[in-house]
């Protein structure tokens, strides 16, 4: 295909629940600190199956999806350069076990989760995670 | 930023409502036919900078965002190669002046829409348009 420009580097993230609780991983790589799951979305490969490819990588667990979060798209998202993340719910059973970029993979209920150790934007993504499941509740209430 | 695999380029398409017309352009470029309008992300811009700004080059029209209507990322989605596309909906006021890619800007009712002659996957988004748009019609009533 000619006369693409450079467009932003494509990722997903995902909130992965199991029970009550949230899947945090905290990376091996730069920035290193805690965050949702997640990694490049490969040429040729939907981002709902990067999303499914990922989590497994990184948790060993095999995920279904929810819906889609959000896209976040900010040029200073990420401290290596502009990414852009499609962010899915998804749910999950069993434990996770860290793997590939991830040196450990724990869970951690909503309210555990410290936004201040979160990496790139994921403290703001935990926040609109934390607003969709309030609005949920209130509709079903 | 190194150890980047090659991900699928980046678009934004626009659903903009005028009153309760939608915005549709004709393509000037391969593939060539009807589509909302739309265009790639340039590195260094958000998803919804850039959903303003081609929105403006194609159809001359300042739009306010609505909501994100979905991410369309099957890898067969376009025919020039793999593309990832963030839709969004959006308002706006006047009339379409087309620019830039678009050889002719119009305006449609949704039920005037013929699907066959829309290119890319933009028959499904506009599937899921109309949908959604049933689901806030039956909410609200």
């Amino acid at each position: 295909m000619s006369g693409i420009p450079r467009t932003p580097p494509l990722t997903v993230d995902i909130i992965i629940e199991i029970e009550d609780s949230i899947v945090i991983i905290e990376r091996r790589n730069e920035p290193v600190g805690l965050a949702f799951p997640g990694g490049f979305v490969d040429y040729g490969e939907s981002c709902e199956t990067a999303a499914r490819r990922e989590a497994l990588e990184e948790t060993g667990l095999e995920i279904t999806l929810g819906g889609l979060l959000g896209v976040y798209s900010d040029p200073a998202r990420d401290p290596r350069g502009h990414t852009v993340s499609i962010v899915y719910t998804a749910h999950a059973k069993g434990s996770p076990q860290a793997g590939d970029d991830a040196r450990r993979a724990f869970c951690l209920q909503a309210h555990e989760i410290d936004p201040a150790r979160l990496v790139f934007d994921h403290a703001r993504i935990l926040a609109d995670y934390l607003k969709l499941r309030i609005d949920h509740s209130t509709l079903s209430s």
